[in-house]
């Protein structure tokens, strides 16, 4: 039968496979985790909003009924399309197997790259050592922890305030940056009234940094007010016009000369492809490191392997100079359509070129905030808008139980917010929290 | 003002904290952890039943509106009770003050030492190195991961299932060892028929070794044959009457010259107290290294000092030769009595002598079967047991949003099962998901 491998089970990876099920096929979806992550809620994740397993889905249980597909948890580690083989490390054979340095080959016929984007830090000096990035649910449970440890730092020693402790630094106005903003605020504003802090909120800054002159780029004149006015409201800064010129582990310099004191630089700066996709195939690539594909998503010279959603340069139209942009909507319908690609070519059918159907996009600024802009141009903002993003956040979100519990976490704590899961699970070196009884060693 | 420092958030100590509130007295609860944890469903945590968010509640959200209650985050290094100081490492000042091995010192007058316990390994050989415990929520989430993972290995490679990677051995017949090898032997379960594995179920096996004759030692009769049988029915093989002589990372050796294959010991063998709590007072120590305390809770020889829940030696009764179990109950009220004796102090009343009311005990078998023996001797078993130990758990948890949720993924794996979160969030060294994309570095 014909082998479908898809690498990564992300929005992309699982509209692919979902659309591959019941087919003459024989799919196997790889990834490194087992889990699919609903990046769209990362940022409620990273400001303890949400808890981990809110945002995360077990693949299995997407897929697991479903004959003819398979999971392989690994790393895939090389692609050989000449051969049509991908190079897979796995936990079945445990560390010696790895430390020989053996691997997996999987064979395929047709190659869905799905493997998404990583944080792009241009080379600015620092920001890969000492930014935090907010692209995988392991950067949301890092972030988290980095935000609430900073909170119980500065609980109680004021002197602290100006070493920057109590600053937070967020680079990039898109959505990313301006969701993580008006979260973090909200997060500053709780804790004097409900968790007992003793430091001076009016000492915590948040700053919103933006090379261009306005948020929320693809948005129109208005939303970008709206969206200003509101973070200024929420006591945001905005630093628009202005970019990183270097960070280090105890301030962040811009390139007109100001230096923020500050251990949190959020980085939402934009994304790119990792290296390992792009010079496995050898193939050139177009902006940003993503993969060139052709108007039917098959990556050119070569043969059988398509790419989509955030790694691949996608052409809204055929013949489009334009690219998609890395939004969930692109994935899902790209990864459909190059399943349906697939099937057509088993069934002798021409391929079809993929065209981009705009859903309209949206973004929150903080609770009962948020914009939608649908594809009619009409701007949903303010509640309105906030009850939008939230339905439909809410029908994207992958299964009924994440469903259920997000659903109770979001209105508990619109009503009350008082039981957020601000817990520190991981740990930074500084502070020991992974062995023994509840407070020793 | 009278200041009371009480060292650990578990039930002990927050339910002296919680006595204390409003008193004329200055208190500050400290724990390497800013969450108090449900030990009693942590079981649940390491079989992918619960998040670890659901039995994770911040401490701060429990004290966070009480004026004479602070909490600080960080490790209890020493307790010099002459000087009525205990040595305190925390984040205050980050890598540099701790590399310089400064501490803070929190001086006292009244300490109310609730450090729980930790896992004791008898000095068996390998069970330090390579079995599981399951006292902390790191444990629980690691035992999940290491759990999942075996299933993943074991997918697809029927050959494997003859060197351990499907065989469970869980050491300890009592509430802990009961309820992991019960719900092991469920979630093995499942996976056939939910997630798409594929291996053999029946060369999966759960051993549950104990070195007496029955399992859950404090119950009747009745009730242990009911958990026996019932384990038994669900394909949990029973090794009663044996020891662990010796653990490996490939096996496991009992007493009798068996041999299991087995890369997971899960230690549920018995607790002690830490080291460092009974060193630091270097006062003598019961039993199992717990702290020797008068009628009245406080600790011989050390003025000022008490010392509650797992980590104390409590007389039944004034004059008992017999010591309160180690559980939540004895935690709760033995934290509250100690509370009652510092305020007594204060207003110049003696002392009380302190004395346990049981409430019962319980233990789940697996979905609808759970036993609950009343302190009038009535044993509730099957579903009316589960009920009443699903009714009064949820009544204990604490904090109405991890309520909600436990109710809700309760429910929905009752009724479905289909989406636990049977998530893979850390990692062994063997599989890569701290970094970068969802399936590349």
């Amino acid at each position: 039968m014909h082998k479908v491998v898809i690498i990564g089970a992300g929005f992309g990876g699982l509209a692919a496979a979902r659309a591959l099920s019941g087919q003459e096929v024989e799919v196997t979806l790889v990834d490194q985790r087992n889990f699919h992550t609903f990046l769209p809620l990362l940022y409620e994740v990273a400001t303890a909003g949400l808890d981990p397993g809110d945002v995360a889905y077990p693949v299995r249980a997407v897929i697991g009924r479903t004959p003819n597909i398979g999971f392989r948890l690994g790393t895939v580690t090389g692609i050989v399309w000449q051969e049509r083989v991908v190079c897979f490390n796995d936990t079945k054979s445990g560390h010696d197997r790895l430390a020989a340095g053996c691997e997996d080959d999987v064979p395929y016929d047709s190659l869905i790259l799905a493997s998404g984007a990583i944080a792009n830090f241009f080379g600015i000096p620092g920001a890969a050592e000492y930014a935090l990035p907010l692209y995988t649910l392991q950067d949301a449970r890092h972030l988290r922890d980095h935000l609430l440890l900073r909170l119980e730092e500065a609980d109680g020693e004021l002197a602290h305030a100006s070493d920057g402790t109590l600053n937070f630094v967020v680079v990039g106005g898109g959505p990313t940056g301006v969701e993580v903003s008006g979260a973090i605020a909200e997060l500053l504003d709780m804790p004097m009234e409900r968790d007992g802090f003793r430091f001076d909120r009016s000492m915590a800054r948040v700053v919103l940094i933006d090379g261009l002159d306005h948020l929320l780029g693809p948005f129109k004149p208005s939303a970008q007010r709206y969206a200003e006015e509101t973070l200024s409201a929420r006591s945001v800064e905005l630093a628009m016009g202005k970019m990183v010129a270097r960070i280090t582990p105890a301030e962040v310099e811009l390139n007109d000369g100001t230096v923020i004191a500050t251990r949190t630089v959020i980085w939402a700066g934009g994304v790119t492809v990792s290296g390992t996709v792009a010079t496995a195939l050898g193939t050139p690539t177009a902006h940003n490191g993503r993969l060139l594909v052709d108007s039917t998503l098959a990556v050119s010279g070569c043969p059988g392997v398509f790419a989509i959603g955030d790694c691949a340069a996608i052409p809204v139209s055929t013949g489009s100079e334009l690219t998609c942009p890395q939004l969930a909507q692109v994935a899902i319908q790209s990864g459909r359509h190059a399943a349906a690609q697939i099937v057509a070519g088993l069934t002798g059918r021409p391929r079809a070129p993929f065209s981009y159907r705009d859903r309209g996009i949206m973004a929150t600024v903080g609770r009962r905030a948020a914009i939608a802009q649908l594809r009619n141009g009409l701007v949903l903002r303010g509640t309105v808008g906030w009850v939008a993003w939230f339905s439909l956040h809410l029908v994207y979100l992958v299964g009924f139980r994440n469903k259920m519990t997000v659903f109770v976490n979001w209105w508990w704590r619109y009503l009350n917010w008082t039981s957020g899961p601000r817990v520190i699970f991981s740990s930074e070196s500084d502070v020991e929290v992974e062995s023994g009884a509840p407070t020793r060693e």
